[in-house]
């Protein structure tokens, strides 16, 4: 076991390369705007990729167009280590949404070959491709990517074959980038918060415990369209009286439910919405999340008992679509204890968190061990602009990183694969060092 | 005194002139779309000027464009007793809100002229202007118009001036409209009910206690936008569930107050209205009527005092901005027992109510005495193509009216009107009859 206990990142050299990935794209007021497969995006692969052959990593393209960089092992044969991120953005998105753990994982790399050190198993960085417009990467190499491909096609109506095409990667032969769960040791990505948990306790570090599943549904409420000025109060049938009694009810049972789900009346229609017209109709959208599966069933269900309650006691007309079903995946309790005894090593502060937002990771954890670490977001503040998260913050965040994939290369047994024998190592060179 | 016990209205000639009237501007699904100052209300304007002649009247325009029709009593020189109503309409109105009004006041000079009755106070008809756009013409006889032109501008651009000028008003002169309290001894209308208070309560003539007053605000609430999935329900500051608290705190207000307010929330708009955001703000109307000033004035204070309390429990700031307020004006007590009385002579059941819409008549009740007569509509629907009151139940009131305004004829005694010597009347043509 190789053991690094003081700080071995460079926090300059990381936080530079953070500021020259997010020139590509660059927005006004300090965010970027890198959608897949757009000009921008196949500019900042080309840096990542540079960084990652610098870096001393070989570089493969898959079907997908994930970029995967290898740092060899001492048992090239042995289970990948992975880590990694994505590179695209929203359309007005931070600098570190994404862009943290992949150049994170780079950054281990250098630190790693900076002093000669290799781990047992190899060490994988991941760029996952399309990210925030619908995983289509980790879906890939978890093997739930959906096969038709009108599914992907973009709002400008380019379809997915050209995209792919666009950034190396070929839809015709998807099926390939699918990886084997023995291939993979386990998998871990560090990540901005996008929450205030941290900041609003002080810590310094989240561990994660999982990537929440979520629940979307449409519901409408049919009341009765009346005048506001004629119709007295008990021959009313108010859709926005019954709505609001929805979005209470929505909001306590996420509040006073046992663990930490959310639960959100995000949009919300009136019509006909005229200030002299009882509403008729309201529309709204319900979104439930939590990291316990079965808790986020029971909480469905105990939504639907109470509108079916409201229903009848408001004589409105209530029903509910469901939109979206995503699973809750959880992180593996081995590798939350691995990120915890770091953060204890070190010396830093940290609590146990749920991931309320989406992550390649979730689709990682399908297949492999995983874990995420995640660093404050200023104000839990993400997908806009301002998005911060502190130099300092970011460095610990890649010094977890770096700790907890030392502390898994040993949690982790390698059977039956032989060291290799000693390579010359290729050269390091590197503009940025 | 001249006693009418039977029915005298004729109910089939008043029903053709209902149907009349809807021929111009007819709208494909029975209803009709006659705006203020139209080409559609010019032509019905000339229709109702001819049977007004026909019927024995003399028709005066006066400033306002108001129509006035005057049936002479015996004593000239005595205050109008005042009936009318309008024939302007919502783009897509009914056929009988304010048409009713207006026909059945002619009709009434009808049946008096068939049978060569005259009463003793002149007996005016008037077609007041643009009622469903902010009544001008009610508000220069009573002398609350706007001084300002600018107030009155058309949403298409038109002036006042111009829309006066095509129907024979005249904007420099709109002072001269004003009537002199001591004119007029009664103003009552007969309206269709518009709500559906007499349906539910099976009574075929409601006696109008007053015409509410109404409050209307505009509210916002600002809390903090956030990420529906990243942040914990104790972080968030929703701005829709603080909306959806005062939603129903302003509905339990009104259905927990004595007497029988009105309030309601008809407008509501979410920003920044998306699925997987925590809403930051919220803008929405509240809409407060209520037959008695002091107890609106009251129920205003409580909703004031509710705000503030939500708002302190919510952590999220309220502002409530007043955007009209308007007296509550209440009909004459002997009016009322005068039209109690015909039903109770005529055999017609009845009930007493508000009225929680605005009419001509809560502007003749601020120089007047005035009462209010409504009719069933069916199913409480108006300002839609759909509004129907039966031709049964407009003859019984017409046939109220008539009855009212001759018991009206006795109540308000005349002093120092000599009678008039018995005149030869006018010939009596109708094409209608």
């Amino acid at each position: 076991m190789t053991v690094i206990t003081a700080s071995f990142v460079n926090q300059d050299r990381f936080n530079q390369n953070i500021a020259e990935l997010a020139t590509i794209g660059k927005l006004p007021n300090g965010g970027v705007c890198r959608i897949a497969y757009s000009p921008e995006v196949i500019q900042s692969r080309q840096l990542v990729q540079r960084w990652m052959r610098e870096a001393g990593m070989t570089v493969h393209i898959d079907a997908a167009a994930n970029i995967i960089g290898t740092y060899a092992g001492k048992r090239s044969g042995a289970p990948a280590l992975v880590t990694g991120s994505h590179i695209d953005t929203v359309p007005t998105g931070g600098r570190y949404d994404g862009a943290l753990g992949v150049l994170a994982g780079i950054e281990v790399v250098r630190v790693l070959r900076d002093r000669s050190i290799q781990l047992d198993h190899p060490l994988e960085v991941v760029v996952f491709t399309d990210e925030e417009g619908g995983m289509i990467g980790a879906k890939a190499i978890s093997g739930t990517a959906f096969s038709e491909p009108e599914y992907y096609r973009r709002d400008d109506g380019t379809s997915i074959e050209t995209c792919l095409q666009r950034v190396g990667g070929d839809w015709s032969k998807l099926a390939t980038a699918k990886r084997n769960p023995s291939d993979i040791a386990a998998f871990i990505e560090l990540h901005v918060e996008q929450g205030g948990v941290l900041e609003h306790y002080s810590k310094q570090i989240g561990v994660v415990e999982g990537i929440v599943g979520q629940h979307r549904y449409i519901v409408t409420v049919i009341g009765r369209s009346n005048h506001a000025g004629t119709t007295p109060m008990h021959l009313r049938k108010d859709a926005l009286v019954t709505a609001s009694q929805i979005v209470l009810a929505v909001n306590n049972l996420a509040k006073n439910a046992s663990g930490s789900p959310v639960a959100t009346v995000g949009a919300l229609n009136v019509v006909p919405n005229a200030a002299n017209i009882v509403p008729g109709q309201v529309e709204l959208t319900i979104d439930m999340r939590d990291v316990d599966q079965e808790h986020l069933i029971l909480l469905s269900e105990q939504l639907q008992q109470q509108l079916q309650a409201i229903a009848k006691s408001s004589q409105t007309e209530i029903t509910i679509t469901p939109i979206l079903q995503t699973e809750a995946v959880l992180a593996t309790p081995q590798i939350q204890t691995a990120i915890v005894q770091t953060c204890e090593e070190m010396g830093l502060s940290y609590c146990h968190l749920p991931s309320r937002a989406s992550h390649d990771a979730q689709e990682m954890g399908l297949i492999a061990d995983m874990g995420m670490i995640f660093v404050p977001s200023q104000a839990g503040i993400s997908h806009a602009e301002d998005e911060y998260t502190s130099p300092e913050e970011c460095a610990q965040g890649v010094e977890m990183l770096l700790q907890t994939l030392i502390r898994l290369d040993r949690l982790y047994p390698i059977r039956d694969v032989p060291e290799n024998k000693p390579a010359s190592m290729p050269p390091y060179t590197s503009e940025t060092l």
